[in-house]
């Protein structure tokens, strides 16, 4: 991968003077016609090897642009104190934090890119999981690409006795020893195996949809003006709404010939008196609760998801549930539609930046899930999103249990009969009048084409890991003790094994 | 991934003789549509559970459309007789000697699919491994549809009640009792494992692109139907060509600034006197002679790539390699611009047919490096096309070794003013005449492009499995003998690991 860099690569000072001010005037309007089409958002990730001139870059990028539109994070390997604490939430949190919305900039100083290489290159990593990983990060750059983060993804390289070249004239010069310390040394020793996982990778990871430049560090001006330059052309082609392509789509599975659904074949006369209710909410509150509090509960979380037609019961269900716990520990996150800001990033993004942290529980009143509900019902999102919406789903689930969430997904399913009793009974009830709205009634007439994506859902991605419970809500009482029930289960399930 | 399927899908007699002519009708229409526009080629793949219909299904579609124009394979699980013999090539080869041209139809009975299904509900693969067999599926699926192969992927699907009730009543009646053997009670006992790890399988590689459907087998007009229209649909929409989508394509990396390139920065002085030539050369064919003799070559297969600028000699050190070998056991494939029959098909394909079986050698004058150099160069295909090209090669090689191939790759490099000479050589020479052409003093304006085509290519495709080997071919005497030698080392480095 590095074999063409590794011939050196010089400008003159004379050439760079001359390049460099039309660079910098044509980086600054590319910036501003970014922010104002608002097609993109732009991410250039900065990786390489030590002393190529990664922070330089990083600077000189901010001084030839506006730095109020470009965000700049630095990640170190392992997280340290100045970046978002992921605190038990997936690695991948802490950079969907910091992704910049549509028409901005970020620059990654350090990415997902950097431990996976350091941890194969130390031998932490085998092959297998060198490789599992680069295909989360692959999938993970697809949907990004395709929901509209362009990605810049720079390498910086020296070659061996370019890094050991320089470490010695900093440290013959007592005005620039300091800045060489025995760690620098230390790694030079390690530099075969870096570059031979960092060229796998690299080969790995360099798509169609996000190639890596591999920038020669070891002349600075070659390597300012490359590296703005490409930054140069993908802003200006980020300014420019997506460009049409010819493409081999295939058409989505038909709908059952017989029209029948999932939850059409479903028990839907379970019903519990209130006296047996009582009795049993209270238990299983108690339950929940201890379950909550169990010392192997301090790492985990849990993440609920209440999906169902409109007046299913998922609010008051969630009451029931949040009785059981400690106001401290929980949010419950109602999900309507996007509102500009989220609009202005990928879908899961919202869904992200409400992951909880150990210990804690973020409850979901609707979900990602939208993406193949009602996005795909109502066209809101293009066929080819919300076909690859499943895949992505999962992966982001696998993401959550993998650091330690409980991940629970409950669809609450009622009869059209009895969403239309509920629909007229909030009609006539005065405090419930304002939950019923026209497009109530609208998504009332889908009921069919809800089905059908509440089968393909279902189907897609009811996993091991996270699977689906469908609960009969016809009887809200019943289904509110099921819920409760199923949970304390998966809870007890979980912890015990831990 | 079965759950909606599980609930039982029924249709009746009747409506069932109202739909069967109409849907044969518009199939045998729809296949001609396919065969006279020519966009795509269509490939069915029928995997599911033993007697939920795949054999009668197949044996329908054969019925309902013209067969000569369906070309069925059946694929059992490690090969049998009727099988094109895979012998040392990789797995996947059976598979591309029998993918149908476009506007062909071909239908795989029993697929890529059958084998990691197996092996992991059989505990033969683990987990990460089974995730490697369906990253190369994905990528492989991905690729053909890129290349206007569209997959429909059928999972006949059955109960496990529904197995037990269809075994039951076969043996029950003498007629049919002979349909039951020791072995479907003996599957049935692993029906579980086979559905976990299926459900598992069905949901990663339901993309996009191939999304699987899946069909309640249970009852054959329903599932007869059902298959059928989604075959139809299909066939409808491969007869159109690619529809043009938004796309978010990102810039490729550009040129050096220095506009410097590998193959400059080469030693091109180095000569060989005719008299050391003739010695190693008799030497050197000894040795690769008894290389290729040795007892661990009967495992392993060897493939040859040549690649440089024209006139760079590759010809005529092809030679001196063949003058060593076997001739029962090499194959000389030059590689010129592809015929008709081999533009109807993914342009791996030509490479694929002709890899060599176990103990043999098949020697590519060019090769499938012509996307990512001439198709490249010259715009015969899409940026989209060659940028995914190198992955796609990458896994090509990978699958090669992976079967026991050693893959040895030459770039012979020669001077814009060696080719000069050897250019007004071949004008002035009768017998040479006619390997100069227009065409190559075209190419020769384009070597600024071509070097870099070189450049990425080297970068991205030179592996630890299948490295590139650039060797100074200004004196013909010494380029042939650095190949042989470079050849004999790889060989012996190869088969001392055995």
């Amino acid at each position: 991968m590095f074999e063409s860099a590794d011939i050196g690569h010089r400008m003159g000072r004379k050439a760079y003077r001359e390049a460099e001010p039309l660079l910098r005037q044509a980086l600054l309007k590319a910036q501003f016609d970014l922010l104002a089409s608002k097609h993109h958002a732009v991410v250039v990730l900065v990786n390489g090897v030590d002393g190529a001139g990664k922070g330089e870059t990083v600077n000189l990028f901010n001084e030839w642009m506006d730095p109020r539109h470009i965000r700049t994070e630095a990640f170190a390997n392992r997280g340290k104190p100045s970046e978002p604490l992921s605190d038990g939430r997936p690695p991948m949190w802490r950079y969907w934090q910091v992704l910049p919305p549509k028409g901005h900039i970020g620059v990654l100083f350090g990415s997902w890119y950097t431990e996976p290489i350091v941890r194969h290159a130390m031998g932490d990593d085998g092959k297998a999981r060198l490789q599992a990983r680069l295909e989360n990060i692959r999938a993970l750059e697809r949907m990004l690409s395709a929901e509209g983060v362009m990605l810049v993804k720079l390498w910086f390289h020296m070659t061996k006795d370019g890094v050991r070249q320089r470490l010695k004239t900093l440290e013959s010069d007592p005005k620039t020893a300091w800045r060489v310390n025995p760690a620098d040394w230390e790694r030079l020793k390690h530099y075969d195996e870096y570059q031979a996982t960092a060229a796998k990778v690299l080969r790995k990871t360099s798509t169609a949809e996000a190639p890596w430049l591999v920038v020669d560090g070891s002349d600075p001006c070659y390597r300012a003006i490359t590296a703005g330059q490409y930054l140069l052309q993908n802003l200006q082609r980020a300014a420019l709404p997506p460009e049409p392509v010819p493409t081999h789509a295939a058409p989505q599975p038909p709908a059952p010939l017989d029209g029948r659904s999932l939850l059409d074949g479903f028990d839907y006369q379970r019903k519990l008196a209130r006296k047996a209710y009582d009795d049993t909410l209270e238990r299983l509150q108690g339950r929940l609760n201890g379950l909550l509090r169990a010392p192997a509960m301090q790492k985990r979380s849990l993440v609920l998801v209440f999906e169902g037609m409109d007046a299913a019961g998922k609010g008051s269900t969630i009451r029931r549930i949040t009785q059981a716990m400690d106001a401290r520990h929980y949010r419950v996150i109602p999900v309507a539609a996007p509102n500009e800001s989220e609009r202005a990033q990928p879908y899961l993004w919202r869904f992200w930046r409400y992951l909880p942290q150990r210990q804690h529980t973020t409850i979901f009143d609707r979900s990602w899930y939208g993406r193949v509900l009602v996005e795909r019902v109502e066209g809101f999102c293009s066929e080819a999103a919300w076909t690859r919406g499943y895949d992505e789903i999962n992966a982001f689930e696998e993401q959550m249990t993998e650091a330690g969430a409980v991940v629970v997904k409950f669809w609450m399913a009622i009869t059209p009969d009895e969403q239309l009793a509920r629909f007229e009974a909030r009609k006539t009830t005065p405090h419930k009048a304002h939950k019923i709205t026209d497009e109530d009634w609208r998504n009332r007439d889908k009921w069919p084409q809800y089905a059908r994506a509440v089968d393909d859902m279902i189907d897609r991605t009811s996993t091991d890991i996270a699977p689906w419970h469908v609960v009969a809500s016809n009887d809200k009482l019943w289904s509110r003790i099921e819920v409760l029930r199923v949970l304390c289960d998966r809870l007890e399930a979980t912890l015990a094994k831990d």
